[in-house]
């Protein structure tokens, strides 16, 4: 017996025509107008504001915005969307900074902001369950008065079925660890409106698949996530934070290996460079002196909180670092955090009316300091302004060219810029965005990070889970 | 336009029949016998080692089994098996419990014990990079004189390779994971013998569908991994243990509860039963009190290893517990954690000559107590002999009825007491395996915990990646 020679290609379904037809698009909208009511939006400010907008990227809007208030209208909503064969984008708060939510083959944009349940709270077990458009901050302030909090945080405000969408991490990872670390379970509609759900609240499983883990990150490409548990923490009893200059981001970084290294349990640590640390001094009117700086933060006792912020202290005075500033009262931490998070607005104020084209990329932590420091080179030698802030932790940073988008010649040295900074980042077995996804923009890179078989790999697994292509169609992969 | 519904079933391939025909097997066997030499091995005894061997599972020896040495050659035998329809079943070291190399259709074993290189490891990253066959204690000796460890680990020497396709975890899990959160990458080959490298050596990335953790837990049903980029961890300046008796199951669940939600970061918390001490002092002579116990590490610098110690003995006198016996000389660390691993044949010693039905689930902590207490009693009312020990600080545990295989009335209560303790896990939003995996015997437990349409995402998953059905039939998933 001889079977033939099976190929992935082989279960390659034919792919939807996209843009669907205008009268698809009008049938769905339509059936979601006689369902939802003024729940569906047309308005083409409403559009807009449900394409991308918060960086260079070109605005799509798609067709219409509906905003379900339960995971059986999602369900409802794919089901019609499907049948039409027309696109389904996920929207949690247009945070995302690659173009994640643009409709680049229209489509119907599902606003999850009205599913804002905090379903329960497990304070014995450090777990929560959620409804996918409860913001982060949403969920702490509830949680606060339990002694617990939800760690992840980048920057914005996101939805925690955004945060998870995107595999999302922030300051804190480099101690609690990114969405991935920190879903325990999900609810999601597929491409054919079923619903799944994941996993259980148990803390580890090793019953089948991961699709946990396959939806996170997933981008809204192979299903909709309408529902996550999560894991919670305690919040520390003592906590102390601090900012320490530094003479060079060599000797910033290696301070941050070191500090790994010897298993100091780090919560945080942030490196801005000179000209972060100037956004920074406009924005949020730190006063820090203008050089590279890292923010630290440490958890625990109040013994162990002070041991560690020594032990750092003596690891980056070895490496040149110093004198500390340490904040032990709440409000300074709140203040020195807040100016951190509001990091892309401290870029802008560097040249106030500039656009930005923030974006990210993470490296083995030995070859930081190489990679930050080539970074910073290439930028003054492509004439550019472009703040660099990094989880230093995790050997991932960021930097946020300003640019005047009507400036072809600025946006040509802009471009090539990124193609260098996301080619130096492979190049030191690292990849083309730690935390910010693929989106749109990101796309073009996945080859060279994975190599085509792992690519394929990706594109068996959509084409199985969604042979139509209507979900967030155009991200992530060229199908 | 309208398209078709789309329905996840439209992407299923046919499935081959299987057992293949022995015309089919012979010419694999040819085959590899001119390509592999007498690294093919096809002599009954080295086919029935490589069948289960450590629990009641009927033993279903492969038809050959083959001794790759790198990836490429791997890919090879992949290969020509699917060009003939044969089953391939990764073997690591044999010791999984639920039946993950057992040959229900025959096909060929690839035994991946001669694929031992360290291929780096970089101290600085706290990474390095393995070949599936080598095992958890080759790493961590070899790791040693540089300060670094790697700390899962399951009470076998198991390979790492399989260590990952099982999703294995242990007694430090609950303070430093399990495989899925301490393998960066993997290097696999998929059913049609195409070599995927999933990620890089960055320790987070957003960039596409997280292939790695995909095939973490798959037990080669979608690929055979043959390599692993792994986390290591810096060797703790100073280490404690101790051990604690109580006098309940719930005296110590609460105690070990507490413990986590006061943040305390717990390397090891493990649960020993009377019947299980009684085994432990019967095969290591421990000379412990035959009571429920506690045994606990912490792991970090001289002063916050003492301060865990002190502030868990409180909580532990708190719920009844003591006295302590601590142990801070590292030879009576070792015998105790030896102890511990060898939990399996330290239950075997409670009955010698019986055999062993060892299995786990894992609920929310908070339920553990519970789900502990009806398990010990249903042991009693069933008149089985079955010691219990836990990972209590996941909410996962072991049982280990002691069975005579001839008696088919015990066999038959066993049986039965099985079923009860999944459905009590279950129950209780847990899971039916926390870290044996499902192999052949979870296998109808699955949609009891994950629901229909997530048994068909995997399915779609399988077919998608598998379509001939040839990695590992007969686990996970019926097709």
């Amino acid at each position: 017996m001889s079977l033939p020679a099976p190929a992935l290609h082989a279960t390659s379904s034919p792919v939807a025509t996209l843009p669907p037809s205008p009268e698809a698009i009008a049938a769905v909208t339509r059936a979601l107008a006689a369902s939802f009511g003024n729940r569906l939006v047309t308005s083409l400010a409403v559009r807009q504001q449900h394409g991308h907008t918060l960086t260079w990227i070109t605005n799509q809007p798609p067709d219409a915005v509906v905003f379900p208030q339960s995971t059986e209208e999602v369900a409802e909503i794919v089901k019609l969307c499907a049948s039409h064969g027309v696109p389904v984008i996920a929207f949690g708060t247009g945070t995302s900074l690659e173009g994640h939510v643009n409709a680049p083959y229209g489509g119907v944009s599902v606003d999850l902001s009205q599913m804002k349940r905090i379903i329960a709270v497990h304070g014995e077990d450090l777990d929560c369950v959620v409804e996918a458009g409860v913001t982060r901050k949403e969920l702490n302030e509830h949680l606060r008065d339990q002694g617990l909090f939800f760690p992840i945080d980048p920057g914005a405000d996101a939805s925690i079925g955004g945060m998870a969408a995107t595999r999302a991490s922030g300051t804190n990872a480099v101690r609690y660890g990114t969405m991935k670390d920190n879903v325990l379970a999900l609810t999601a509609v597929l491409a054919d409106g079923s619903i799944v759900k994941t996993s259980s609240r148990a803390r580890k499983t090793s019953a089948g698949y991961d699709l946990t883990r396959l939806l996170v990150g997933s981008e809204g490409t192979l299903g909709i996530i309408t529902e996550v548990t999560l894991k919670l923490h305690g919040i520390p009893e003592a906590v102390s934070a601090g900012v320490c200059p530094f003479p060079s981001i060599k000797a910033a970084c290696d301070t941050a290996i070191m500090t790994i290294q010897t298993g100091l349990p780090v919560a945080r640590i942030e490196l801005l460079d000179d000209i972060m640390i100037r956004g920074v001094n406009l924005h949020s009117k730190l006063g820090l002196p203008e050089t590279t700086m890292l923010f630290v933060e440490f958890h625990g006792t109040e013994a162990w909180v002070k041991e560690q912020a020594e032990r750092f202290g003596e690891i980056a005075a070895e490496h040149g670092g110093g004198p500390f500033d340490w904040a032990t009262k709440a409000e300074d931490r709140t203040r020195l955090w807040q100016a951190r998070h509001d990091g892309y607005w401290a870029g802008r104020a560097l040249r106030p009316g500039a656009d930005t084209l923030a974006t990210d990329v993470c490296v083995p932590i030995s070859r930081l300091a190489e990679c930050v420091e080539e970074t910073k080179r290439d930028i003054e030698a492509s004439g550019l302004i472009a703040p660099i802030a990094g989880h230093v932790g995790d050997g991932n940073f960021h930097t946020q060219p300003l640019v005047d988008l009507a400036d072809e010649d600025e946006m040509e040295r802009c471009r090539g810029f990124i193609d260098r900074l996301v080619k130096r980042a492979l190049a030191m077995d690292g990849t083309c965005t730690g935390e910010h996804g693929v989106g749109q923009k990101k796309m073009k890179y996945l080859e060279a990070e994975h190599g085509a078989p792992a690519l394929e790999m990706m594109r068996v697994i959509k084409r199985s889970l969604d042979p139509q292509n209507i979900l967030n169609p155009g991200k992530i992969l060229v199908l």
